[in-house]
């Protein structure tokens, strides 16, 4: 039987979503070993989008097969129950036929990014907002923001680990919300190289901090080379929101 | 010189806004600290809206008096770094003149109640949101929460405890937003009793949860008796979101 579940965690005290050779902070193995804990079957868990060390998920989707029939609510629950004080709950459960998979079956992944744009102290949601202190022209980035959508040479807003063979990639959509002191900075794609949506956003603050002219981030997409970009923005303000199929 | 602040907290670990006689962890006691600790003036904090233990805020407003004439800026910014790593933070400052008094110059106190409505565990917002297990029927507490609205006795509605001469008070806007399993309910009034928005709140969910008949609201109205309203809803879902002047 093969399930699809979908996810909610707080990524701050984890290594990333991937199983570490070195390490069992990951979410990949406490999920793994969580099912392992009902079931005594030993899973391999796939997702749609491996987020990093940091990364929060709204909607993680991953899928595992077991040998044994149980009913998508008992997954659901006593995964739960396993995973108990360890910031990861299975928000659904559902049995999907053998052509899903989480990883290759997904159409869009759906990302979300943070930001509370003022100089006192963040309390409320300390961890889970990248605070900048300079007045954003939010303006701006809007303009900047309107260059990455489309099909483009992402090679500047990749990290230098990046593996990925095609540096070429779709931003189906990118909108900046804003209410009051904070920036919704929202991006959608088939996919997406590693760090890309941090390395945008860390680039569309530099626009927004400095009033850089919109049409400087031509010139960093065709230089195709990463130190043309701005910084890649902290994990703790990134969410993965959802996973279209 | 008087100063108005606008303050944002955390209120997890507070036995509420006012000052204890045995305790010094209220939010008024450990501002009023704060101030001394870099002007060696012994404050007064008067507050726009009391807020109960575990009860957060957005937008508290109070204001104070002190001898000496110092920059908003610096008031915001010295206060902030002593209530460092204390779940408070000054988010404004201003001067106002003598005849601003939070308390009694305050228009409209705006309040919302955070509500999530799922059977999953929550993790990004623990402590943040009121979960409830069973799904809600949002319709029947849309209707049932119109009859709230406008000036009426809410005895029903108020705390045993509730000091206020009289029950009678005026609800100028009450709005249930749905997003996805979140509820956000938003009241505004000039005043409120003692627990009001929380017992609204419990009431509201109750309907919600049984599929009451709106009208039912009604009768509890016209009985003027705490016992015929709903539970007190947990104080972790409540922020005082801003005070109009």
């Amino acid at each position: 039987m093969r399930y699809k579940i979908t996810i909610e965690y707080n990524g701050s005290k984890f290594l990333g979503w991937q199983k570490q050779k070195y390490s069992i902070y990951s979410i990949q193995e406490t999920i793994e070993n969580a099912v392992f804990n009902f079931t005594g079957e030993k899973i391999v868990l796939y997702c749609g989008g491996r987020t990093d060390a940091g990364v929060h998920a709204l909607g993680q989707v991953a899928h595992f097969d077991i040998q044994q029939a149980v009913e998508p609510y008992r997954i659901r629950n006593a995964t739960n129950y396993h995973l108990k004080s360890t910031d990861i709950a299975i928000i659904n459960a559902e049995i999907v036929n053998e052509t899903f998979h989480a990883r290759f079956s997904a159409k869009k992944r759906h990302y979300e990014y943070r930001i509370i744009n003022r100089y006192a102290p963040v309390v409320l949601e300390a961890g889970y907002v990248w605070q900048i202190f300079k007045p954003l022209n939010v303006e701006i980035m809007c303009e900047a923001a309107k260059y990455l959508l489309g099909k483009h040479n992402f090679s500047s807003f990749r990290s230098k680990y990046c593996q990925s063979k095609n540096p070429v990639k779709t931003i189906d959509n990118i909108e900046i919300i804003q209410n009051k002191d904070h920036l919704y900075i929202r991006i959608s794609a088939l996919s997406f190289l590693h760090n890309q949506v941090r390395i945008i956003i860390g680039t569309l603050v530099e626009f927004g901090r400095n009033s850089i002219d919109p049409n400087q981030m031509l010139k960093i997409l065709t230089h195709c080379e990463r130190n043309y970009a701005g910084i890649t923005a902290p994990a703790h303000g990134l969410y993965l929101v959802g996973i279209d199929y």
